[in-house]
């Protein structure tokens, strides 16, 4: 090779590195693999489980190899990829809709338990039961089109803030699994949320606040009625009948409803997230299943009352779980032990 | 520019192209824009609205550009996207399982409509009211996994033939729809399946045949049911109750539980379709509903009974809707003057 031929041979080079670089991102991806694709986790088992997870999963070729088409992670939100506690955000959301709800039907005004909520007293609030918190929820979700339901909800996260943190409820998401969400993305994965929560709720930030678009929410779904406005127009309203409860037993029955397909790896954090870890287990091939501990008292909240943390109303973490995740090999995230920072704004 | 400098920059362009073509799959299709993508489509009304519509949605910075995430069609299956014509396919499918329900539940073999099915006389069997039909429905579909289900059906799909064509019913896919199909996606549109037909049915051949994933089916929903099999195994059985009638109002509310979008683009051919396409028109900005018009006794159906076409049970595209059509802007596809060829296998 003489020096002409060499030069513009490294010439050529550079511009194919140049070009591969610019117009593929996928291998701009994979040119990274060198950084650290999670790097608000330890180095403990948590964050080795997930690397070997994907490295196996997407080695071409190798024992368990899983194709593009049926790589599907699903997570729960509430708890596993945002903040649960003292309550819900969704109920939260109705309990503010109430004094709108009660203006456009005041005979609701002193009947319990629109009563209750309206009186402001936070204690008797978050003791309401929950067939109470159901007749809320149901009093308020009704009535209004998808997409008045949508931007209704837009604009009430917009301002709300949670009462610790003095934050956007969308600022209260776990930095790491965001982190886990865009490490399964760039590596072929479809995430999907499947969620307790209702699925309408969930879409209408979904996008924004974890990059999952509006089809890829599993949740508790409403009915919708197809109806005519007053021009005439075709509309979905939203009903007060419940189609699917997308908690235990409905996760696994919801994946199949809008998926089709058995999960990968599956996210929980409690009792609710169980039969979607064991159906997402039960299947052959490589799997991953893991569960959020909140045992964090400092940075978030500490309630189980799995390892002897104090119980609360919302997600509940059983002993039998911990000691159904120990005999099935899920692996239990440790907020504390294995996460470096829990939100985005922490130092 | 010398010539060296011309030679090599003339060298570096070959370099620079070849590794597009190969890197860049999107550029490559879009490289072969002066091709024709519907080539079994005659140069009618009908081809020239597709083309427009997926010209002015793409085009960056243009009036009617639509984003990306916002670019979902839906398509009815039977009869606008494979034959349905003299009975859906997985009416027969149900019907040919009989046999074999009969067996297993022998009370049912002197049974109405068992009985008649089990006669072998094809105008009987032909003539069975709806109700009948249904229990034939639910007794074959119910008590099996959803994997042993979709096996089944992957199975029978592979043998069964249609008495006309003398071809497997996945044969009969129109390959103008299949080219619309492939022409939207390589222009970043999501296909979506919007059936009257068994989700879980068209799930088990929809990826093959059309290229879509079954989370991108949605369909008529039977009920599954969470429960652990003989050795504690965690899986999900078929259950007789209906979830969701995905015909008429149907179809926009299993659009919206489905997908949470409405869609820029619908594709029908019969009176069931008239929602999914009134909602999908009822959006702001660029859309495109088509119905197909079985009109085509030669190469396929002629059926209607708009513009006079005899009445069949499957399919109907009653006057009022071919009034509906003309009056909304919908487009009406004539198989036998718009489509070149109607199946992969015409001459």
């Amino acid at each position: 090779m003489n020096n002409t031929m060499r030069l513009r041979s490294s010439r050529s080079l550079t511009l194919l590195v140049a070009i591969l670089w610019l117009v593929c991102p996928a291998g701009q991806a994979r040119g990274q693999g060198k950084s650290d694709p999670l790097p608000g986790w330890n180095d403990t088992a948590a964050k080795s489980a997930i690397l070997t997870f994907v490295r196996e999963t997407t080695e071409q070729g190798g024992p368990k190899f899983v194709p593009p088409e049926e790589r599907i992670a699903t997570f729960d939100q509430d708890g596993t990829l945002w903040v649960e506690h003292p309550m819900y955000t969704q109920v939260i959301y109705c309990l503010e809709r109430v004094p709108f709800v009660v203006r456009h039907r005041p005979h609701l005004r002193d009947v319990a338990p629109f009563k209750t909520v309206l009186s402001g007293n936070r204690e008797a609030v978050e003791r309401l039961a929950t067939k109470d918190l159901e007749a809320i929820l149901s009093a308020t979700l009704t009535g209004m089109t998808v997409e008045e339901y949508k931007a209704d909800v837009t604009k009430w996260l917009a301002t709300a803030k949670h009462h610790r943190f003095h934050r956007p409820y969308t600022d209260l998401v776990y930095e790491p699994m965001l982190e886990v969400l865009r490490y399964l993305r760039a590596n072929g994965f479809k995430t999907y949320i499947v969620t307790g929560g209702g699925q309408d709720f969930v879409r209408a930030y979904a996008e924004t606040v974890y990059g999952i678009p509006p089809e890829q929410v599993v949740g508790s779904v409403g009915g919708t009625k197809f109806a005519y406005g007053k021009n005439g127009e075709p509309e979905l309203y939203k009903e007060p009948k419940l189609l699917l409860n997308d908690n235990n037993a409905g996760k696994p029955e919801g994946i199949h409803l809008m998926i089709g397909r058995r999960p990968r790896a599956a996210f929980g954090n409690s009792s609710g997230d169980r039969e979607m870890l064991e159906y997402t287990g039960a299947g052959s091939g490589a799997r991953l299943m893991m569960l959020v501990l909140h045992d964090d008292a400092a940075r978030e909240y500490a309630y189980g009352p799995a390892e002897g943390l104090p119980h609360t109303r919302v997600g509940t973490f059983p002993q039998t779980l911990y000691d159904e995740a120990k005999k099935r090999g899920w692996l239990v995230i440790s907020m504390k032990n294995d996460w470096k920072r829990v939100f985005a704004f922490d130092k």
